[in-house]
């Protein structure tokens, strides 16, 4: 038997050391490198015991000591590091060698990097990671992208360190090339949706019946028993929870209320504009950061008056009780622009991705990980071709159930001048969706008007314009 | 006297025709050529007789016609086509000739253009014009970028041809390169927005008070006369008060309603995500043109039911008060994130951008024109460096008036089902920004939790992390 390491790893920042870790923890001979040979002496050192580990000091050393065809996932920084390393990496290689990008990609990286890369006869897979530090080392959601034939390579090993839920592991082939990070791309869009819908939850528990951070807790661990059951609902009791040591005070009061946020939710909704495939609840999320970020912009409105007739409060049980239908109704709105977001990006860019499988791989390892994503996956399963989860009868159903008490909160919060604009935009877009006609024809007849931009009828095929400066008889264009 | 033409114009499409035809009939010399020289003809047959034009028939005549510094207006498609001209072109011009790209170029093509034709000694204006044919022959908002001695060579003809209200054109240097094609990128964006309330504004009086498209255009001729003047509101008047001549229905009804869009509402959301500056009454509109074209969706969402119990219909006249100023308040949003847009580009790309002088030169010509631009000047007069408009008194005490309004309409929209994304992210972009503390803690929590991206305290400066997966304690990062 060969003594050649079955898989490397380049780049052993916390990341990449636990991910080499959760490796070698699953019985594979894993080669580890860093530019800096201190972080390599260090991983031998710290958790050499937990496996097999072959130390290279130098990226020809990794190369020499890999079975073939090699298998070396590149852990660096997104961007320029990145390349630097693959363009370091490549002439060292054999045909058929597989480059694994694990890092935070943009997609259209990806596809430059798969392309390029197969020109030289190298593949390039490129892969979506997801659960942080903690996922890295016992258990990621796993999202490749890349040739069927890499996937088959390196399926074996993926499948041993991913996430486990029910017996199924965390990872499948996503799709050719740009589609894993594509995937990945999307996730997190929708965990920025869901944070916000949660931080407007609590909003709202707050601001409308003045609970306390601890018994908002407790009304989020209430939540985690049900439908919403959640890693995110789960944290969220934790943090709300936490009292801050330094001062004894809610930990929550003494954090700056201003949202940081790394590109990945704004990537997302710069992309779902390039699909025209509508993404409001990311959007409102993204912008909700910004906005919390913006100081000037907060002092300046600080003079804006809130409403001069305080609104009846409601019923604080059935408020409780309204409050989870209006989240839960948010959610499958986020989840439901999302999973069309990966649409359009199959149809775009000819993936032919399968959705019922995304969700599957995103229940267990990654931030969004929820019973939730089961009852997308039944929805796929059951009608692989759904135009979207809103056309899912078990998702209408619970819209239908849903929709007057999310009618009451967001009124209520209208009224009572608490901010809920991912709860809002989420059913503006329930409204826009099922409505038999939409104010649309207006803004046909303005842009025909004001441009000449010509418009359709809704009895006679063709495109047509009205001659609005003159007599207002209509032509075919 | 030189026989030669003050100013040429390549490309004679109704656009570049109309601005030549413009520039003639103000007493320019102007030099036309087009690709076909049968539009040149034509241009010279049929009106000819508007002034002094000197027909070419190929670039290089066009070039030897004019006096120099030359100036030469190219006036063709976006993109590839702008190149191909321009590259053609440049090998023809001496020292200090000047380019002007009228088209609409995205602003990056305009910063590359600018500053690869500065390297050959070519001075490059790429600038907006607003307004359409009409504009463009009746005198448009012109929006320039470029260097401040380009501008000063072309300033007395802008002049010339630009709209004028009450004495003052329609035009100003903007900033240098690309500030003129950004800032007509807003101005779109901001249009996209305006269309978009008014369409909500119909939906509601149709959808709540059941009054048909006649009447509702007698309620904009009434809104036309107060405050919310503007050429959108009086074109909206006479699209609903339009009898479809085929059928004698309102036109609205038989024009499909899924509107279309050609790219820069798109544009300017996605340049805002770079810049971190919120838009959302700008991405509501370009998702609702989205939403309203994608027909499986729609048909998905057919099932989706309406509310449950019908909210009660509310009195008449006081409803159509409301609404107006619930369309005026989130017109003040609107224009007050677009504005901040501009801020955040001319800081990013030090443009040293007049806010006051855009609002001034958006009055007239374009179609976003109204008395409104007024009061956003006048803010700008009164505080140069507003951070933003709704800091300003004036703008703080329309607000204040409205908001009772505002609220009710939207609690009633959503109580009945109607979709209002524009209005309703308004007034949540109003509630965030004036809120006293926001849940981005929350978020930050979170974050720290899974991510261990660490936060900031109200307390004491620094970065922190807590240990959630052990003590909790709390350490300086």
């Amino acid at each position: 038997m060969s003594d050649k390491a079955q898989i490397g790893v380049t780049g052993l920042a916390v990341m990449g050391r636990n991910l080499a870790r959760n490796l070698a923890r699953n019985g594979h001979r894993v080669a580890v490198h860093n530019r800096h040979r201190e972080r390599t002496d260090e991983l031998i050192e710290q958790f050499g015991s937990e496996g097999e580990f072959v130390p290279s000091h130098s990226l020809r050393e990794l190369v020499d000591s890999l079975e073939r065809p090699r298998r070396i996932v590149v852990m660096v920084k997104a961007g320029g590091p990145t390349d630097a390393v693959i363009e370091e990496l490549v002439p060292m290689l054999d045909n058929d060698d597989i480059v694994v990008d694990a890092g935070n990609a943009n997609f259209e990286d990806t596809l430059r990097r798969e392309s390029s890369l197969a020109e030289r006869g190298v593949r390039f897979v490129g892969t979506g990671v997801s659960g942080g530090e903690e996922g890295a080392l016992h258990g990621p959601s796993i999202m490749p992208g890349g040739s069927a034939s890499a996937y088959r390579e390196l399926e074996p090993i993926l499948r041993s360190i991913a996430a486990d839920v029910d017996g199924t592991p965390c990872v499948t082939h996503v799709g050719e090339n740009g589609a894993g990070h594509f995937v990945k791309m999307v996730h997190n869009g929708i965990e920025y949706a869901d944070m916000q819908l949660i931080a407007e939850t609590y909003d709202l528990l707050r601001g409308v019946l003045g609970r306390g951070p601890g018994e908002i807790a407790e009304t989020f661990r209430e939540f985690d028993r049900g439908r919403l059951e959640s890693y995110l609902i789960g944290i969220t009791a934790e943090v709300l929870d936490h009292t801050d040591p330094r001062t004894g005070r809610p930990f929550v009061d003494v954090v700056l209320d201003q949202a940081e946020q790394k590109g990945t939710g704004r990537w997302t909704v710069q992309n779902a504009l390039e699909l025209a495939s509508p993404v409001s609840g990311i959007a409102e999320a993204v912008f909700a950061r910004s906005i919390s970020g913006q100081v000037r912009l907060r002092q300046a409105g600080r003079n804006l008056p809130g409403p001069s007739t305080p609104a009846e409060q409601p019923d604080p049980e059935r408020f409780v009780a309204d409050v989870e239908q209006a989240l839960y109704a948010s959610k499958i709105i986020a989840y439901a622009q999302g999973f069309n977001q990966i649409r359009a990006g199959s149809e775009t860019y000819d993936w032919n991705i399968d959705y019922g499988a995304v969700a599957t791989i995103w229940r267990g390892g990654c931030i969004i990980r929820a019973k939730f994503l089961d009852r997308i996956r039944a929805a796929y399963d059951q009608n692989p071709e759904l135009p979207s989860l809103l056309g899912d009868e078990n998702f209408r159903q619970a819209l239908e159930q849903a929709q007057d008490s999310w009618r009451r909160v967001v009124a209520t919060a209208t009224s009572l001048g608490i901010p809920v604009p991912g709860m809002s935009a989420a059913l503006a877009y329930y409204d826009t969706v099922r409505a038999e006609r939409l104010p649309a024809s207006l803004i046909q007849g303005q842009r025909d008007y004001f441009g000449a931009h010509t418009y359709r009828r809704t009895d006679v095929d063709g495109v047509f314009h009205t001659e609005w400066a003159g007599d207002r008889s209509e032509h075919g264009a």
